[in-house]
């Protein structure tokens, strides 16, 4: 299990870096820029697990490799980027990647320290969100958290199924296999359909202004 | 004392997560969108504060009657909120109630860490402004520390008092009382009177462009 | 050595804060405004930086001069910052000085604690440029770091310096020495030439809005 985990981590990291390129080049930003928004998007949910749950030094600083992974993509995408013909499904569709496999990730490390499976399960749903919601932040964009699609309800799904599912003594892999398939899933079907949950409308037809 | 501070800490807690659930109701989100905002807003002041110290895992990871509280508080508020003629005068209120008990929870969790008094100060200030401060980032709108009214500094007020009363050896539950009457009344009469500190002006006339 | 570091660190803190201060005289806040927008440049991206390393109690929280240098700095603005023709140009000069301090003393930090030579330099670059991010974030400025000129890159320049020369057993002070001069030296040239690497274009004469 450990092998799949951390092979789903870095890969998930690399995705989520590609994500923060192609925002860097949505931006017309230099390659410092999309080295830093990938590196932000690729390590960030991961970064705030730890130091939530006080796993200090955060991952990054004990294992180069994340960073390293995250220059390379940003130097991928800077090369490269231009092949796509909408960079922003590639972005949308590379975040639901990332996110159905850091929702696992997350779970699993916060599990591993040995907190309440609650618990567990929240930090599973902030190692996806949060790398996305930072680069949304940084570069000034509407986060996709904040969009009426479905999205951070389908990190959730993930992480409460790999959760629950760890408990029942499956044969290895299959928890993450289900819980992936799942949370991708569920964001996939928002991304086709436009899934979303109605949103609060006290009375129609009124606006509510800023102040 | 501590039974009135963890009183004191759980209302907090519940009534920022109302004031995060009405600014989603204003931003017409999902029921998602209240769940995460109110999250944020009722646990993010105690989070920072919590990671500064190095209290870590932070309080909820460690108690998930917090994030519990936020749950729920998110759910009332997207059956009810449309019940409220002026649902900003009401996110303003409570903000300031939650000000004012925050500034004294988080004074008295960073003194029962040992560290200094100012620092204390200064960390209770922290806990009652950020969870706020993060509410209004992410969701774009003006942050309540950024306008006119007196606002941190109420904060500031009651964390003051609070950490110089108990020096005092006064009886249990009078230096919190002394603080938060302190704290909430400057505040509501900024928010009742418009009370202010004059805001710079270099060369009145003049306009300040962004670059 | 040691003496030079922590020399370069308050005064980094102060220039910091002075930026910071001086965001908040662009933006019209009152003293208050000024005192948290200087405290959050000064002391930010150090923060950061020991909590990414697990350096807690965070610096400050341990030595209540940061602070009030801090405190001091804004002080200090709120009542001198009409005599300065432009304060956006002082800005950006002491926000180069600062960052040029800051590189250093951050890896410096980092290599003290015993991590990776490599992540010295990534948390040298972070302590650099991670205060005024948040300051601009904070405000809604457009982040320096996001500038088309060379910014975040002469951080980098100097942390690499830094941690590079220090392995050469050079007398105390010059590693520092030549760090600050090369970093400040390369942001000094962007601000008077516009020196910057050239931005992404995917296909010119394209807009990319925002969805």
């Amino acid at each position: 299990m450990l092998t799949i985990i951390s092979w789903l981590d870095i890969i998930g990291v690399a995705i989520f870096a590609v994500t923060g390129a192609l925002v860097a080049s949505r931006k017309q930003m230099d390659i410092v820029g999309f080295v830093l928004i990938a590196t932000f998007t690729g390590i960030g949910g991961g970064t705030i697990r730890d130091l939530l749950v006080g796993a200090t030094p955060v991952f990054w600083v004990k294992e180069p490799l994340y960073p390293l992974t995250c220059l390379a993509s940003a130097v991928i995408v800077y090369f490269t980027a231009h092949f796509f013909e909408s960079r922003y499904r590639v972005l949308l569709w590379l975040d639901a990647l990332g996110l159905a496999m850091f929702c696992i990730t997350g779970a699993a490390k916060a599990l591993s320290l040995g907190v309440h499976p609650g618990i567990a399960m929240v930090l599973g749903m902030i190692s996806a969100t949060f790398g996305g919601l930072v680069r949304d932040v940084v570069c000034n964009e509407i986060p996709l958290i904040m969009r009426r699609e479905i999205y951070a309800i389908a990190a959730a799904l993930g992480a409460v199924l790999y959760v629950g599912l760890v408990q029942l003594d499956l044969p290895v892999g299959i928890p993450a296999l289900i819980a992936f398939l799942a949370a991708f899933g569920l964001r996939a079907s928002a991304l086709v359909w436009g899934w979303g949950f109605p949103v609060y409308k006290a009375r129609p037809g009124r606006d509510y202004p800023n102040e």
